[in-house]
């Protein structure tokens, strides 16, 4: 992509309400635009992030076995009814169709849809266990959306459902998704920061568990045991008596984290209201158990964000960076071009900083954008047949000659 | 995919509402679920096809020089109030948050937030053409929401933009983008049934043009030229005095269809109101003019399916199927779980049914299902080493050795 025609631009000039890095910096790279409180349009560089993102959940969500379905945000206000959040709710979105005056809320969470929905095809002990998820647009009436595109009111979210005929079985799928959970955050390039959270389980369970990443921007305070390196909700640590649930260790880290996902035995809270139950293998009517996964897609790439940053702008993981390489033409144009179609040939994804515009505001511009891999075509460089080789947060710059440079940087990337 | 395992059941009762066949065969081979009148969820089948239609119309956009967004749902009801549509559009979705009193609209199109978006970043003659397009969920309140998945209250759509300097510019790109569009629904499988069809072009332009599908199932009637191989909208058909815009023929074919998509020179309609202006050559300050280019993603599945169906199910294009085979096996699990895992080995997308239940009822349940391609693996075939092969929509069956099945089903499929 040449970023004379991308359609976005970087800017130096943010709202003074862009307190957090991910705000601040992802506007002024041109990956988003704020329309207003805690909506925001993917511009085509934040639009390539947040696919990256959602691809990887994508592929472990199906490894673990789930089955992808597509719910809808227009939901009929008996469902929630039924289980009493219609009222319990402040920041469900509710409205009134016009023509037919019947009552609709617009889909913060799913539970609503798909229990009645499971209820229809799955009844036989035979059936369990199964999962289904879906990646979708959701929709939550914050009180006071802020922190970017960490708290939204429409956000990118990713909901993982499983369904047991006894708790066994529960406990054995939630251990796994457990684990399925620490791979997505690896692979995403913040499971250091990222920790599995003790945190309150409602009515319905002891916890819930939540997976928090630790940055200033967070709102969630946390405690953290570098033993077990897993973390308690400051909302029940006395219930806890300040100590690790797992070794009773009682020097514990505060940190201030976001909530990036979490996971919930919900056993029979949301099948119990839609009468959804199996029959066993001995003919008896039993309940039927859920679990819950979720995942903020668009928030982790803002928490990515939070992560990531300098002095200077975004450092993206490579796994998420919205191009593998930046290239840059100094006064070499005709030159730059064959050296951007050649590594596009390659395979690589490349964006070209072809603009009639300073060196130095090139130079600027890549590291804001953040891209993992700087490359500068220049008159001096291309007299050798090379061009400059640096990563995005190194001050190391190396001279590549341009018939190895493939090679040197599929070793940067980890790409064959 | 196992059908055990299937999220979603194959079905023979159905509501009295579902007049159309897309409704009634989604609903009957498990690809979707009504939660309310124009309301649905895609199960997993359902799911695979409307990806695979949503990709080839995102193949051909990015061709088109397209780049992808994602702009939001929530929208704020002062952009609305600034076009006049607040007031004027009686299906727009509005409602008022809880905490902010703040009004929204749900879109149920784009050019309220594109238009101000675009003014922020290309307002110089050298930044013209430039188009950006999403896939993205969109709301109507349909006074009266049917034919399954052709009119919904909710639906996936590809919305398109492009920006122009001047009218010739965009009546190049527009004439462009027909051919697009010509390509797209050949790639679906409906091109032959699809008309370019002349349509009122409200206040701003002669005409705007649709592309009408012909079908039973649609609410438009046109009129067909077999001769230009186009066709005119009955809205207009007296204005244009009973004849074709193109040769003047006048022995037109009327028929039923349903309107696929649309395209729209709507020049300065949307970018005057947010005053968007540019810079021309001559210094001068010019309106900016646009083209828009919509096309209902889960509105053509339901086309396709219209199109594509017998009184035994549906029969689905192999571009847009859920699957590539549908295998079945007859009192032969653990040899034609072989057969399907060596399927899946060489590529092939397989749905297996590996079911308890009688061999009649497999077949029915494959040709509800439309796969294009049916293989049956039975104690007899595989005594030859052979599985037998049909393709759906014909009644010819083919004995064809296990060694040689790929090649043959490539060859059927068009895949390498």
């Amino acid at each position: 992509m040449k970023l004379s025609k991308l359609f976005g631009k970087t800017t130096k000039e943010i709202s003074d309400e862009a307190e957090s890095a991910n705000h601040r910096l992802l506007i002024q790279g041109g990956f988003v635009d704020q329309l207003m409180a805690g909506v925001y349009t993917y511009l085509p560089l934040g639009y390539r992030v947040l696919k990256k993102v959602e691809n990887i959940v994508r592929e472990e969500m199906v490894l673990a076995g789930g089955q992808e379905i597509l719910m809808p945000a227009l939901q009929p206000a008996e469902n929630w009814k039924q289980t009493g959040r219609w009222e319990m709710m402040d920041d469900l979105f509710r409205f009134t169709s016009y023509y037919t005056k019947k009552e609709f809320a617009l889909g913060p969470t799913h539970e609503e849809v798909l229990s009645p929905l499971a209820k229809k095809f799955n009844s036989s002990y035979k059936d369990f266990p199964y999962a289904v998820f879906q990646i979708q647009t959701k929709f939550r009436d914050e009180k006071r959306a802020k922190s970017g595109i960490l708290r939204g009111r429409e956000f990118l979210m990713k909901d993982y459902y499983s369904f047991h005929s006894d708790e066994e079985d529960l406990d054995k799928y939630y251990e796994k998704m457990e684990k399925v959970y620490d791979k997505v955050f690896d692979r995403l390039g913040i499971g250091k920061e990222t920790y599995y959270t003790y945190a309150s389980g409602g009515t319905f369970a002891k916890y819930s568990h939540e997976y928090q990443t630790v940055t200033s921007a967070g709102e969630d305070m946390i405690y953290i045991c570098d033993k077990c390196k897993i973390a308690i909700n400051k909302e029940i640590i006395t219930d806890l008596k300040n100590a690790c649930p797992k070794c009773g260790n009682k020097d514990l880290r505060e940190e201030t984290a976001i909530e990036v996902g979490n996971i919930f035995k919900i056993k029979d809270k949301f099948t119990k209201p839609f009468d959804y139950r199996f029959i066993s293998k001995d003919g008896k009517e039993k309940p039927v158990l859920m679990g819950c996964y979720g995942l903020g897609i668009s928030r982790l790439m803002g928490a990515i964000v939070e992560i990531y940053n300098d002095d200077r702008g975004i450092l993206w993981p490579k796994e998420v960076a919205p191009y593998d390489i930046h290239l840059i033409s100094l006064n070499s144009d005709e030159e730059a071009e064959k050296v951007y179609k050649g590594l596009q040939e390659e395979g690589f994804d490349v964006l070209y900083d072809d603009r009639d515009i300073s060196a130095g505001e090139k130079f600027s511009n890549a590291d804001l954008i953040g891209i993992p891999i700087r490359l500068v075509a220049s008159k001096k460089t291309l007299a050798e047949k090379s061009v400059e080789v640096k990563e995005r947060g190194k001050e190391k710059t190396d001279i590549v000659k341009i018939d190895r440079v493939s090679k040197e940087l599929c070793d940067l990337l980890d790409k064959k």
